[in-house]
């Protein structure tokens, strides 16, 4: 397959990109980094890179900011960061990436543990991921025929246990080749309208 | 106790407001009726609405936009239209409206039920809904001491089935009176990060 992967150098897309690239063409994509640019908060540079790459077999986004920081002084300009990168990058991703979708084509979007356990200064975080788990069931059922999309929900990759592990107390961290199986699961499996819980 | 309604005029909020009227004082607030105007996407206008009516006992959110339409053409922008109107307003009542609580105050917020059962043109308020239980989550574990979130997450009303209820096959509707139930165990109740089906 030719599978498209944004967000392909961080730690997320590099295993993924790891495990997929024994059996399939890969095109990895950043935001500087990678073989290909882009900027997921914008609808002419996401049109583009599919512009550039043409069709593809499947697209996986590994990628997304979000707000995080104590409820208690919160703003609502501080959540929409989430909402305008993580969120909407990759429905954006989506709504773009459908239309050079190969029939039978799947898209595998990123979302996280802290949909359903929230941690401290996660309300963006639990929001923004839950969002992306209600854009996939409600996506899966509209899109062309054949076509999929699922979302993986990583906890706290053991890799990236030194930058957050401090939020995550108690949490079991797993290894980034276990969350990309997730991704090799959707890329490869039949199913759609699925949230692929690794933890 | 003291209770402010946003969207007290709509189908949602009359019935909560009948519901809450015996045993409280109610506040009732909407864009262009009510007693009391707000722009829930406007931060100036929610601070200006608290400052008028001061601290509160319990805030209900029965308010909010959404896109919908055919995911095969929609865009992003489109798609920011429900997270900034239904998700972010709401967001944005919760954010500020925690510093207007009395101890041990609540606020309730409104879902749906597309966010787990996805309808056609449903992909917006798929995503968005999700996202208010993921906030109501993720929000409930960091309020300040006593203080309580919730959501109430209806399925199509009785009432409004001339105009949507061909959007909803098969989904068995429920009467106003019943939803406005879940709103009142919210406010009375003594729960918190709690999505609360009428479905
Ligand atoms: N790491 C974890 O423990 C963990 C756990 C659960 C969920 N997740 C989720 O997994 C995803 C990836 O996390 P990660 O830790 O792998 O992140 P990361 O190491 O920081 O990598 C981010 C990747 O996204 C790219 N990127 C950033 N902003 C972009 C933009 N605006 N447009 C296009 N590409 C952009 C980066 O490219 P450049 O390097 O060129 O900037 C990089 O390839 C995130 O959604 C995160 O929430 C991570
Ligand atoms: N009706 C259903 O079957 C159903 C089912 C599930 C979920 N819901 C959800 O329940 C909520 C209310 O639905 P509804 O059917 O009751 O809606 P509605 O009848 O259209 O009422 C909307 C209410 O919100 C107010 N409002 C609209 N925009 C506003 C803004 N920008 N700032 C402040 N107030 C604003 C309106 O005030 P004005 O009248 O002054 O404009 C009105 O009071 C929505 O979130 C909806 O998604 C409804």
């Amino acid at each position: 397959m030719k599978v498209l992967i944004i967000g392909a150098t961080g730690t997320v897309g590099a295993a993924v990109s790891a495990a997929l690239e024994p059996r399939h063409q890969l095109l990895r994509a950043g935001k500087t980094s990678g073989e290909l640019q882009v900027d997921i908060t914008d609808d002419a540079s996401v049109t583009a890179l599919f512009e550039r790459v043409g069709r593809v077999d499947a697209i996986v986004s590994t990628v997304g900011k979000m707000h995080f920081g104590p409820l208690t002084d919160m703003t609502a300009q501080q959540f929409n960061i989430g909402l305008q990168d993580k969120l909407l990058g990759q429905i954006r991703i989506a709504l773009i990436g459908q239309h050079y979708l190969n029939v039978g084509g799947s898209m595998t979007l990123t979302s996280g543990i802290v949909a359903h356990e929230p941690i401290r200064n996660g309300a963006n975080a639990s929001s923004v991921n839950a969002a992306l788990e209600g854009f996939v069931r409600g996506a899966a059922i509209e899109l062309a025929q054949g076509a999929r999309i699922n979302a993986v929900s990583p906890t706290v990759l053991t890799e990236s246990l030194a930058a957050y592990g401090s939020s995550f107390p108690g949490f079991e961290s797993v290894p980034a080749t276990r969350v990309a199986q997730a991704y090799v699961r959707s890329v490869e499996g039949a199913q759609t309208g699925r949230v692929y819980n690794v933890w």
